[in-house]
């Protein structure tokens, strides 16, 4: 499927403002972008994923793989040894979404310097 | 500036993922990308952000919108009229965010039935 939608211009466009806050309630947030980016090296257990991103909860660990993998971007596969091994990967799905998640952290790391600089004037003033 | 660079490939580049993990706590949630997207056509009025952003609480608005300030991504400006009138728009840093917001749109609405089937599946499962 094609990433651009000739339907959805930047300007008004009140219809297609509905399933945008759905989707961006799944993949519009920080650690469902974060858990793409580490998968779309290599599949990843449990606790490599956790490792991988500091900061973040076992338990908002757990929600944001299970509803990745509830929307198809993630599949968790297990392994029946023992212990029985997990992994974590990206559905084709999910691969697609690595294009516009690297369009939002190729920007983030073009502009990072002006935001910290422009955080440091605002709690300065 | 560019949006795009080629010190951050899609593979492994475990120094790059620090600042990423630091700017997507900013930009990469779901509600600071639709306040852009909304603010992406004119300024507005909280109260007009509001209500273009169904189940954004009040307290979560003005925290979004001033760490959105803060960065340097949206300018606020108070008009002292009776009452006061205070508008939001997008700076130009803020603009150049639209690129990679309108990417993840698009992504979001090109994507969003094959999402939903996969969930009604998972679900049912």
């Amino acid at each position: 499927m094609s990433l651009s939608n000739t339907d959805v211009p930047n300007g008004v466009n009140h219809e297609a403002c509905r399933p945008i806050r759905e989707v961006l309630g799944i993949v519009g947030d920080k650690w469902s972008l974060l858990i793409t980016y580490q998968l779309s090296r290599q599949k990843l257990r449990f606790n490599e994923l956790r490792r991988a991103l500091p900061g973040i909860s076992q338990r908002m660990l757990t929600y944001s793989l299970r509803e990745l993998e509830r929307a198809g971007l993630v599949l968790r596969t297990v392994t029946p040894s023992v212990p029985p091994r997990v992994d974590y990967e990206l559905t084709p799905l999910g691969a697609t979404l690595l294009v516009p998640v690297q369009g939002l952290t190729d920007w983030a790391v073009a502009h990072q310097a002006e935001m910290e600089a422009a955080r440091a004037r605002y709690d300065e003033a």
